[in-house]
């Protein structure tokens, strides 16, 4: 680990879900140590947990600032968050006490990276549920970083990096324009300016990931792209100006596209991303592609996020059988983007 | 060519777009005539045309009944449908004529099959806005085909044989319960008889195909299976109490489920066939497991009748560069199950 590392706080999620496991099965497989300072936000006791299920050989050291933590293959440091309650909570149930310490972690997460004492977080899954029962009423970490930031543009994306079967050598980004919400409610939340907003964020991301300027494709909202409004005039009222008025500022945006071509398209290097309309375009698309390595980065915020890609898994949590990868990726792709 | 072999009549399509085309190549490759006895219904010198652009060596031969058909990979029989209109018709431009003598092709193609004179149909893309200037006001074949043959429990499945990358030995079918509409429309739609409609003709088909029931994941309508209705309710009130129905008459049905990892456990072989809630959803999934060789099955017809899974793909049209393989793929499909 070199010194000039960027430094990334882990933050364990719902302990009674997967993440406690990915971040020691990660630790344990030395998978970003090679280009990151990694710190855990969460409760030490649970944290040890894991990394006995993961057979892990790494102890984890509690520390009480970001300062003292010495990361490395055998040692773990910690910034303990949340009650000892969580301690009790079952794997796999939703409970508020698991929905708080998912919370606190993020909260501290959030306000390290805002002073500045972390380069980048890195977030493991919470359970919504859970959040919601400890009375933290957001439908997601990203709306929930977003007002402890205090913005307003931002954007979920998530994001593959190069390698079969993405084509693009700078990986294909999908940013969406509506997420946490019921696909009824989408029709309220499609503006314009809201597509225009998220094509702004992609370009934006992807340029500086990247150092050239992205090749965005933008999703149809009907199916065969509305045929011509006979499937919805949405592609025409709403999409087609953003997309026009994005070009007018020099983005290089595409579309309104049917969906189901544009994916295969953007798979085969004709795009570097994707501004799909609601989560399921987007996350189809992007888990058949390669969903235990996808990174969620939020895009928008003034500090630098990224999650898993994939949820709290209850039904497998705490088994010792979650994928790692995402977390792995997820370290690696912060610390890129902060380095 | 065995004189047992069902006899498939294949619709031309839109003469705009790629349909003669991908006939001719699919005949050029001989990619069918070991399974099935093909007839082509269409404007014999459209064929023409699309036979030379193919730089073909069958000749097209005019025949005035289905009987006297002889092909091989010489010869190509046509039954003539539609007026000399067609002739005149620009590569890759909507026009009321092309839309005309898709519409004739398909109904002489439908009648057929209803008189029992061939044993499927396979039809090449149509325009739908061509269709309408036509004044056949259909949002698309499987529509119209359902009208011609009198019925209303119908669906269009999307059909993946089996091979890299579906698991299943079976392949992977999708049944779409809601389809070629707006996606504001959807929910209108979308009832618990109409998911139920769909697991069944998803059941019976899979069933008749590989002689075993098939396991069958239903797909949520929201994000993240609705997350305990804090993204919408249509997962309780609607998709579960048709999941229920559906397996107390012993269909072995599975979900609600999130739409984006269901399609990774049934690319995985977890599931023989999907239930997806709307057009993207399923189109999203099979194009990118399989864009060239998907093909489209109508089920609850009384004629059996697959298409090519894309559209008309007038950018290209009439420049030889259309995919064949997919109209390869849905003769033989047809002929299997006619088989």
């Amino acid at each position: 680990m070199k010194s000039n590392q960027p430094t990334v706080a882990l933050t364990m999620g719902d302990p009674a879900g997967v993440g406690p496991e990915i971040i020691a099965g990660a630790w344990q497989r030395s998978g970003f140590l090679d280009v990151s300072r990694p710190v855990v936000l969460g409760h030490p006791e649970i944290l040890r947990r894991a990394v006995r299920l993961c057979q892990g050989h790494a102890e984890v050291v509690e520390i009480d600032r970001v300062a003292k933590a010495s990361p490395s293959e055998r040692v773990i440091p910690c910034l303990r968050c949340g009650s000892d309650d969580a301690l009790e909570v079952e794997a796999g149930r939703i409970d508020a006490r698991s929905g708080e310490a998912a919370y606190e972690a993020v909260v501290a997460a959030a306000r390290l990276a805002l002073a500045g004492e972390v380069d980048a977080i890195t977030t493991a899954p919470l359970h919504k549920e859970a959040l919601h029962l400890a009375g933290h009423h957001y439908p997601g970490h990203t709306e929930l970083l977003a007002e402890l930031c205090g913005v307003d543009d931002f954007a979920m994306m998530l994001y593959l990096g190069a390698g079969d079967p993405i084509a693009s050598s700078g990986g294909l980004a999908v940013v969406h324009v509506t997420l946490h919400t019921a696909l009824a409610n989408v029709f309220a939340e499609l503006t314009a300016d809201a597509v225009l907003a998220k094509a702004r964020l992609a370009d934006r991301f992807m340029n500086r990931l990247n150092g050239t300027r992205p090749r965005i494709g933008v999703c149809s909202l009907n199916p065969h792209g509305g045929e011509g409004c006979l499937f919805g005039t949405e592609e025409q009222t709403i999409i087609r100006p953003a997309v026009e008025r994005g070009r007018a500022e020099g983005i290089a945006l595409e579309g309104p596209m049917p969906a189901d071509t544009l994916m295969v398209q953007a798979r085969d290097g004709k795009y570097d991303a994707i501004v799909a309309m609601y989560h399921d375009q987007g996350h189809i698309a992007l888990k058949l592609l390669g969903m235990h390595r996808a990174v969620n980065v939020t895009l928008g915020l003034p500090i630098i996020r990224t999650s898993v890609a994939h949820g709290t898994a209850f039904d497998i949590a705490w088994q010792g059988k979650a994928e790692v990868n995402s977390m792995v990726e997820a370290v690696r792709v912060a610390a890129r983007i902060a380095g």
